[in-house]
This record gives C-alpha cells, structure tokens and sequence, in this order.
C-alpha cells in the first residue's frame, strides 16, 4: 500500500529522533496517549527504584544531602528549561499543574496595578485552568472573560491584568501563536502565562525569546514522568525575587531549615515551592528527562507534523466517507502533536481500538484523541491506527463498547 | 547493666505491636528519625515497583480504571482514618501538609461570618504553619495570633474565626490536649483545624470524638509513606459538602471527567483535591499503611511511653551531668513519640551519632530530637543510643563535626 511506503519513509527520515528503545511500551500495544499520560522508560524506571531501595531505603534522612533531595525540585527545572526555552534556575518542579497556574496567577496580579481588574482566558482552555481563573477572580473581585482565541487580540486592554492560555488546544491541538499574543499582552500591560500542558516535550517553545511572564506545564504527558508526576512553573528572569506567589510554606522561605518566625520569601525560583518536594515522583520525572538530552525538539516536532500529516490525509481518503470528522487543527506548523477526530460514536470507538491493543483517548462529547509522541510514535503505528478504525467501523463491532463504564 | 534488664522487659512487654521486620533498616543503623521521614518498609518498596512496572509500564493510560488510580487519595485516605478517629470518607490524601493547611484554613474562615476576624495559633509552632496563617490572614485582613498553648483558652473570644496548632509540638512533644481545645474554641464559637503532622500513627487521635472540625497530617512521618509523600487533610462529615476549600481544580470537581465548563464542588472530601495525585507516591504510602493493619495505636503509644521514660531516666542518670538538658515533655500520657535533648553543641553530637549510623536530627537552637516510632524502635535501641551519647560526650570526638555544612 502506498501509505507504508509513506510511513517507512517517514520513520527512516526521522530515525535520528527515534528513542523506541528508551520505551518500556508493552508487546501488542501501540500507545497514541502521549499526550495524556507517558509511557515508562527504562530510565524512570531505574530511578524510581534507585530512589525508592537506595536513597529511601539505605540513605534515610541522610539522603536529602546525600542524594541532593533538597534541590530535586530544581534539577528536574533544569532539565525541562531547555526544552521551554527557559535559562537554567527559572523552572521550578513542583506540585500540579492546577496548583501552579493558581500560585502563578494570583503572584501576576500582585504585580499589577489593582485599576487593572480582569483576566483573559480561552474559553476552550482544560477545564481546571478555567475553573481557577474563575475563582482566583473572585477571590480577588476580578471579571473573569473567558474567550476566543481569535477574540483575544481585541479584547486586551488597560483593564487586563492578566493574558493566561493553554499554548496547544487540548482537542483540536491548534497552537496559539505565543509571541503574537505576548507582545499584544505587554503592548497594553497585561502579563502573560501560558500554560504549556500539551506543548513541553513536544513542540518548539521559546519563552525567553517570547518574553513571556510565567509559564506553568505537566509533567506526565509528553515528558513521561509518569502517572501524576510534579508539575512546572517558570518565573521570567525579570520576576524572580519579585513575584511572590501566595501559598507560603517552608520550602519558599530563604532559608528553610533555620526555622525562623518570619516568612522570608526565597530570592529564585524556590519561593514557587511550598511543602515537601515528592522525591520518588520527582525522581521518576528526572529518569524520564533523561531521555531527551542530545534531541532537538524542533526535529521531534517536524517528526510530528509528517506523521500527523499521513495521518490527516489518510482520514481525508479513508475515514471521512466512514462518518468520522478531522478535529485536530490542519497546519502542522502551529499544531501540538496530537490528532483529533470526531465520531458520534468515538467513546465505543475508543475502547474497541483499546481492546485491540491500541491505546487513545476519548473527550466529550465526541474526540478521538491520538498523541503522536515522536519519541516513540513512529509513523507505522499510524497506518496500523488507521487500519484498525476502518476494521472496527465497517464491522461495526464497536457497539458492544457503547456503555460508559469507565471512570476516564 | 540495670538499664539492659529494664529495654528487655519492655521490648518483651510490646512485643505484640513490633513490626520491625516489616522494614528494611539497614544492618548497622540505629534509626531514631522516624519523625522526620520514616523507614523504607518492604509493602512500600513492592506497591512503588508494582505501581511503576506493571500499573503504569503495562497498564498505562487503562490504569486509572482498572488499578483504581482514580480513587487512591481516597483509598489513603481510609487507610489513614482508623489512625486518627475518623470516620470512612472523610480523609483525602495528597498534597502537602502545608498545601492542605492553606486549603483548609480558607475553608474555615469561609464557614464563619466575616466579623470573626482574627486565626490564633501556637507561637511554637512548626513555621510553614505559621507562614500560612500569617499569609492568609494577610489576604483576609486579619489578625494573625500566635501565642503560647496556655493562652489560647483565655485568648478565644468572638472574634476568633479559626484556631490551628499542631497536636504534637515538633520540638518539646508535648501533646495539647485537643478535647479540650476544640471544645473552648467551639464554646465562643470558633472552628479548629489540627495539624497532626507528629501525631497520626504515633500516638491516639480521635477526631470524631473532639468533634474536630478540620484536620491536616504528613504521609512521611510515622506513616512511613516515604520522601515528600502526600499528606492528608480530614474534614468533619458536618462540613463535608459545605465546606469549600480555595484552590478549585478539576479533581475537586463533582464530575472531573465531564470536563464541564462551570466548576462544581464535589459533595464528598474530593473538592479537597486540586490536580492528579501523585501515583507513585501514593502507592508508597498505601503500601506503608498495610504495616499498621491490626495494630492498636494506644498500644503503640503505651510503647513509646515505656521506650521514652526509659530514656528520659538514663538522660537524667547520666547525661544531665553531661552537659544535656531534657527538653522534651515529662509527662508521657501528653507526649509524643520522641525524646528532645538539649546541648549546646548539639549539632556536632548528632552528627556524630549519624557517622556511627545513630541517625537522629537536630533542630536549632540547640535540640536534639530522636523520634522513637514503636512499629520498628525498640528499648534496647535506646540503651545503645545513650552509650554512644556518653562515648561521644566523653572523648570529645564530635568536635570535628562542628562546621555546619549540612543543609539540612
């Protein structure tokens, strides 16, 4: 078939990129949910135990020194700042993603003037972003304008305090042009933080040359730091030692092992943590990190495009006659690395490809998500992917998975 | 030796609640820091391997259905209740302590009128406690009240909206008597949140019974749910419900996964949650906790009575000459489960103990703390801790360990 012909020539062009072998994906599974939650690798794996049985076990208490425990929040930043465009000591690992956005927020708004009572946000956002923007704007008498992407550029003002997005569109992946928006932001006084959930470990980003203000992202999707791993903030060199975000425990103090009465916020980044950094979670987030020293994430991102690209056109020739739509954003240059496509039965779709060994993800109320992680994705699993739909949707076999049984 | 007779026969007394052979203590190690990160046990270990290779490595994404990811705040939760006197639930784990405390305490003031203006704690308190109270009273346009426990009864009045203090003192032990408290704080109408950091699988709570109505705890204390663990927030089953805690993320949603665009509270402990919980990390606790099955906290408790005045008779027989002072609570039925030394070179001392694997910890001015958790400690660890102190003290060969270098 001319589409394996695609495919092997794709995954030849971009072998360079390929780290399939770091992956402990099981035989049988092809897993196209990257972009929800990533595979182990080995390296993690390894970590986690070395952390768990040596660091834990043997080091005890001794291993915040030892094992450098005390700055885990800090390496994790370090090695996920090259991949954002971020200067090392300007990412903090920590805590969730929500959690982030929450702290982020509410410190960009104390760095404003309080006649600027407003927040933009993306109406399409993930829910969780939306809900805290919502309610940090309560707290704080604020209006929450919650928008279309395309509405954004009118709708800043001398009122907005602060510009917060999702970088990549968690259904359609479209990519929001970030220098674009950060600059309109700036140009009316507003701060920007974008969060990058979908985009780190996947696609271009730049937020030093974006002048971004704060950025927050997660650290289990495409960086594969497992089920739940901690979170990121970056803090623009411009606000560290001046932002200050709100939730202050001990670990953001300037010193946080004297115990003192006062708060005295840490002068770097560290001020954005709060409790106790989740070493074995943290520990299995570095392994994962490992895996990208030596990759260019611009060639992992032009590995996705091609696969996405395949993939796009063979809907277009196979699946569209077969009642499915294309969701995911076209142009591959301002698109994350997922695609998405839409049946009125996607959710039955979903879990009949998943009893085949072929892993997505279903969104209400009809996407079909397929993460195409270029570290491990190669452009045969997308020709496999294809093959299966038009297997399961001609048969039909997909009605016995109709019933909503499953939590996620 | 007298001191020999007297371990042994408390050892055998509590033999019932020794579960020492749950954990890998290395050979060698003496650990008497139990109350700043407890040991690796082997259920921990195994639930962290099987979480990391067969959860996630082979189940992936299918995890949060079919290994029950979804509910294991919850399920740690449960574990943790029966500890401290409360009921099936009404605990959620994950977080931090400190994370949890800010939740919680927003939470309460919420529940009162806003004429109630002022949050009284414990001046000796652990300091992210304090930070927290201050910061948020601060974004309230509060009082914040710090003062010793025996002003607090004659402190509450009707403007207190929230009193919060640690059950256990982190530095002394002492136990605040927390029928009593919660009762006067609830007398003149106040709300109580309990951080039971050094309290929850030491020594008995009973929050149902002191009709608390908030509670905050650590997972890597005496829970032994290992390096930065999630730790656990209890909310009365009177609030559950009502009581809306600030940080409103998708997991505290009532439908997380309809991904709906207007937040809605869960009903149950769940609006506590913020993002996805740590996985990982929860496994390790809820490994940890199977140790505790069957075992009777007043028991352990009883145990570390036995253990604690054993230590604080050799300490006055022979350490007191010695230049250390006891700083920890004499009485034992209002203590903790560990023993505070003072000296002025304290510092040095403890990590000269660490060098002979004696591991300990310190805390400024001049303290040191050895936590004596009754599930592995045992008497005769304190006979040989108290001779390696006098070796110590007499040869003078801690000096060389007077140069701070240690971050922590």
């Amino acid at each position: 078939m001319p589409q394996n012909a695609r495919a092997l020539a794709i995954d030849t062009e971009f072998a360079d990129v390929d780290r399939r072998h770091h992956f402990e994906i099981p035989a049988g599974v092809i897993y196209l949910d990257g972009n929800s939650l990533g595979p182990l690798t080995t390296a993690a794996r390894e970590w986690v135990q070395r952390a768990t049985a040596d660091e834990w076990g043997r080091g005890l208490i001794r291993s915040w020194n030892t094992a450098d425990w005390v700055h885990i929040g800090q390496r994790a930043g370090d090695a996920i700042a090259p991949l954002i465009g971020a200067a090392p000591g300007t990412v903090m690992v920590g805590d969730s993603t929500t959690l982030n956005l929450y702290k982020a927020l509410h410190a960009a708004i104390d760095l404003q003037p309080s006649e600027r009572n407003e927040v933009i946000t993306d109406v399409d956002n993930f829910p969780t972003d939306l809900y805290i923007v919502d309610r940090v704007c309560a707290q704080r008498g604020f209006t929450s304008r919650a928008m279309k992407r395309s509405e954004m550029l009118g709708a800043l003002s001398d009122r907005t305090s602060v510009l917060t997005l999702t970088h990549v569109d968690y259904r359609s992946a479209e990519m929001a042009d970030m220098l674009e928006l950060t600059r309109a932001a700036h140009a009316v006084g507003a701060l920007v933080i974008w969060d990058l959930a979908h985009s780190a470990g996947a696609v271009p980003v730049d937020l030093a040359a974006c002048d971004a203000d704060f950025a927050v992202g997660c650290g289990y999707k495409y960086l594969n730091g497992g089920p739940g791993a901690p979170a990121f903030v970056y803090i623009a060199p411009r606000w560290l030692g001046v932002a200050r975000q709100p939730i202050e425990g001990w670990h953001g103090h300037a010193q946080p092992f004297a115990f003192a009465r006062e708060y005295e916020p840490a002068p770097g980044r560290e001020q954005f943590q709060v409790g106790t950094q989740p070493v074995l979670a943290a520990s299995a987030l570095l392994g994962a990190l490992s895996v990208f020293e030596g990759v260019d994430v611009a060639r992992l991102h032009a590995k996705s495009i091609a696969i996405a690209g395949l993939f796009h056109d063979l809907a277009d020739e196979l699946l569209a006659q077969r009642g499915f739509g294309i969701f995911s954003h076209r142009d591959g240059a301002s698109r994350g690395s997922h695609v998405a496509l839409t049946h009125s039965d996607g959710y039955a779709i979903v879990q009949a490809l998943i009893a085949r060994g072929i892993i997505g993800d279903f969104r209400r109320p009809d996407v079909l998500r397929f993460g195409i992680a270029p570290l491990y994705n190669s452009a045969k699993d997308i020709v496999a992917l294809v093959e299966a739909i038009i297997d399961i949707a001609d048969s039909g076999s997909y009605a016995q998975f109709r019933s909503e049984n499953a939590v996620i």
